[in-house]
């Protein structure tokens, strides 16, 4: 069957393509996996035992190490996942032994507007109804994990309001005095359920739980997920799961989820969670999958277990990182690099000639509507003038000292003048440049950008981190600021100026990383500011702190935990086919 | 290692137990599975295929099937899953080939009050960790199903209650015009969360849901869970979940998933959970796990569909209905076998002589207090008073035609007078008797139980339904309550009796299945009263009606659809070795 991306949905490229799946075993010898190190978990899907693993591998030479970031996202998509998958296929065809690391992704967009989160076209990685409905359970095992803990919570807090000293010390538990103003939790679940945002809990009687306010968020931004993308052992989990802050008690002191002894439970629940999973492009190139997506109080990319094994199994581990490269790769740089010791060689930056010319200043572009011809016909001039958005993310590569290449995600609509323009911007601010159709044809289309990407490894680079941890807090947010956001300069509100010297005074907690939340749809914190912004202020509002992940959250905008399901959500078109058992309509 | 039950705890025995555990493809081949019939699911478990068999081995001759139910339940606990699990042993030590099928235990009471719901002692199933804690995701998958229709549901009475007519005619959506007075269902989460018992949501701007008061259930006891032990296919199962009534317009109307048109995403969620996950005892044996507990809104036992396919897999499949034969065998036999179409051939009652004298008056047991003398000494004449309650629930068993035999779960305090004693009631009223001592000795004690149940099931008998599903609702129900419970008779609340006719007016409903709801602590509908009460009226109060299970649930008593967790919750205790990746503390 000939797969074509222009007659056919994702989704049924996948089915189709599903036909000739190889055996996951077969995916596992070509990383080199040994007896009992995979852990099959339904057709054609494994987990890969880390510990196992990582015994045998860590001392191996680490292959080539690529990350895909992009420009500032817009409505239209750039396709990163897409050009991660393509750029595995890609350098299979070339004859590297690649190896993708991506992220599972998330129940709510899935089933409210993105779909499937697997790449696109011939650029995708299969079986595509598991990958996409839960996979070998990792979310599901955050969701539980973390509402464990929330259930620890708020029982102890009723039994602690129903009971007198006497009952408690009968009982062994000493009295938390949690202050029902300061729980810092909310309960996790993976879907847009907004209507869980800000809800009163504990109606009822006194066995119905303490009446308060609580709320959702949405599971992919548990702190629990952040700690799986940058544990580095199953040791690390546990003691950063101990080390979360639930809450504090009504004389300030911090209330964790050792002190309420739910810890070792959590640590149970997540277990397997910390094994990768391995699945295959449809070109039967091994792609391990784990840790989700949320890149604002979160790292949002692959974990650092899955980065340290991948780069030893292959020659070339090709990850990706959240939004564009003031958030994603900055956070790959500063943030998951640092725990997982790895140097990146090259870094993509995806780019697409219409997303480019939306940030030259095209024309609102709205879901539903026919797009504008400023999108669809040659326009150089626009083009050219959005491309100060990727001069920005080309520099902020550059800081890091990896090597920046290009990707122009070709469309059908470009225009060969349109990517001879990108490529001399590109080229001319010290970036290789390569046209991909990866979408459309699948490795075959990605072999320019692969041969970009072995030739930017290959080149002289010396990576380092943008600060080290000794710099203190406030100067490493407008070292962000300034440097990669290019900002003017840092206002910080009172609330936030003095949490942030409260946190440099504690010597643990000033030499923690830094996880900043910004908007992901302009480099300035303005998200309706597109290009490259140029005088402005980044005001920081608040400082959040997650002790277990071991991040200070600088907030430079709003926050949103739980996002909202549409009026025409995806899962209106998701079925099954009953006789063949196959999922429909993963658009 | 010597596993000795008097000196480990559980988890102790299931982790020694499990240094010679069976690779599952060895236990698929004692059930002939067939190549692409297996699917593993992580180290030592297994999914089966279950159209693909069915398919294969409809046609075979069902093997003797055999049901485990109890006398009604006391604190001290009666080992029905660990007799289940014993009478697979002890079957096949006497050169039968047993299947167990048992239910996959809820996160609620796992990490609240109950440890593992595995068994007991050396009568067990395998791997522990993992059928604890979440095993191949089937409840996830349930949580999952539910949340997304509440979703769907909040999010469109949230879009419909912001947006006129128009608008959502452009969206393509029609107004379903639901009454948040009459939402039908509550969120899932599968831990005894009191907290979220009731809650207000919606709270906040117009973008934030809509304002209502809403609340939680424990998973297990959501619709989806009883769908998913009465389908008897995928095709069936897609069938049922669209007919879920979630709740009803202003103008009355049903408001189903369908409408909301999420039935076919909730179907694509569900579609691993339909295939039975397979497992073994310790002395490796194969044991199916499907569907989970929760008697009072759903059979709350283990799946139709794993009794098909594991009754044409061995010569002997054992499965389990909870808590005693006035509920749980009531609705295996008058519910569970409709669907199947199986017919137990006999019934194992478990008793203790400890509850026994409970049911006879014995002193009331409080956890943590030591056990009075009455329980620990011999006590012949309360334990004969107790047998009133055995004698009843052996009485059930015999009017449903199939064989009873009466398995005394013994303990190291029991006298053989008093075993005699039960044995001698057992046998004066119809029943074969058996002690069997599986917790201690595993396979090897269980053989007496084997041999009479072998013995049970040689015996000439006739099992047919209590009542055709042309019987009128109101008739059934008194049928049940006085044949049944040994209730005079039925007394009817008004807005019961005005629904049950409302019901039995509908020819759709008045002809599904009926699902009682009541205490399982007493035969009566007040659990204080032990043994075999008399002369008393059974109180419905409501009746509700669950389309898509396809049940009508007359309520005689409270349903409390979320449990609380205690004081001293059972997750304190539990932890992971990160030396060596192993749970523990399982108790």
């Amino acid at each position: 069957m000939k797969l074509d991306p222009t007659q056919m949905a994702d989704w049924q490229i996948a089915e189709a393509a599903e036909q000739n799946i190889k055996p996951i075993q077969e995916i596992a010898a070509k990383l080199g996996l040994q007896e009992g190190e995979l852990i099959p978990m339904g057709r054609n899907v494994a987990k890969i035992d880390y510990n196992t693993t990582w015994n045998r591998v860590k001392d191996l030479v680490p292959g080539k190490y690529v990350d895909v970031t992009a420009i500032s996202p817009t409505p239209l998509g750039e396709g990163k996942t897409t050009t991660t998958m393509g750029l595995v296929e890609g350098l299979a065809k070339i004859g590297k032994k690649p190896v993708g690391a991506i992220r599972q992704p998330s129940g709510g967009p899935t089933f409210n507007i993105k779909g499937s989160a697997a790449g696109g076209g011939l650029a995708q990685c299969i079986p595509l109804a598991p990958f996409s409905l839960g996979l070998t359970g990792d979310i599901d095992a955050i969701t539980n994990a973390h509402n464990l803990c929330m259930v620890a919570l708020t029982a102890r807090m009723q039994h602690e309001n129903n009971y007198d000293d006497e009952r408690l010390a009968q009982i062994g538990i000493p009295r938390l005095d949690i202050d029902p103003d300061r729980v810092q939790m909310k309960w996790a679940m993976d879907f847009c359920a907004q209507s869980l945002r800000n809800i009163t809990i504990g109606k009822g009687g006194p066995m119905d739980g303490y009446e308060m306010e609580s709320g959702f968020q949405i599971t992919v931004s548990s702190e629990i997920m952040a700690i799986l993308a940058v544990a580095s052992s199953l040791r690390d989990l546990r003691e950063r799961i101990g080390r979360m802050v639930v809450a504090y008690s009504r004389s300030g002191a911090e209330v964790t989820t050792a002190d309420l002894e739910v810890d070792g439970a959590m640590t149970a629940i997540m277990l397997e969670a910390i094994n990768p999973t391995l699945v295959q492009t449809i070109e039967g190139n091994p792609v391990l999958v784990h840790a989700g997506p949320f890149a604002n109080i979160a790292i949002g990319q692959s974990s650092v277990i899955a980065d340290m094994l991948g780069t030893r199994m292959g020659d070339y581990l090709i990850t990706e990182s959240g939004f564009g490269a003031d958030i994603g790769y900055e956070k790959f740089w500063n943030l998951k690099c640092r725990y997982s010791g790895l140097k990146p060689d090259a870094v993509v930056i995806v780019a697409t000639v219409r997303a480019l010319k939306m940030h030259g200043g095209g024309p609102e572009v709205k879901p539903g509507k026919p797009l504008d011809a400023a999108y669809t016909d040659e326009d150089l001039e626009l083009l050219e003038a959005g491309c100060s958005n990727l001069i920005a993310h080309i520099e902020i590569v550059k800081k890091s000292g990896a090597t920046p290449v290009v990707c122009i995600n070709g469309f059908y609509t470009d225009t060969p003048a349109e990517h001879e323009l990108v490529r001399k911007i590109s080229e001319a601010n010290g970036a290789r440049c390569a046209v991909s159709e990866h979408w459309l044809k699948g490795g075959e289309g990605a072999v320019e950008l692969a041969q970009a990407v072995v030739a930017a490894c290959e080149e002289e680079h010396a990576f380092a981190h943008l600060y080290n941890l000794d710099l203190p807090l406030k100067d490493r947010v407008e070292k962000i600021a300034t440097e990669i956001y290019g900002a003017d300069g840092v206002e910080w509100s009172d609330e936030a100026e003095e949490k942030i010297n409260l946190f440099q005074a504690d010597p643990d907690v000033s030499k923690m990383g830094m996880c900043m939340v910004k908007t992901h749809l302009s480099l300035s914190h303005d998200p309706d500011l597109k290009g490259a912004p140029k005088g402005w202020i980044l005001p920081i509002r608040d400082v959040l702190i997650y002790k277990g992940a071991g991040f200070v959250v600088p907030v430079a905008g709003a926050i949103k935990l739980l996002p909202g399901t549409g009026s025409n959500p995806g899962f209106r078109k998701i079925d099954v086919d009953v006789d063949t058992g196959k999922v429909t309509g993963l658009f």
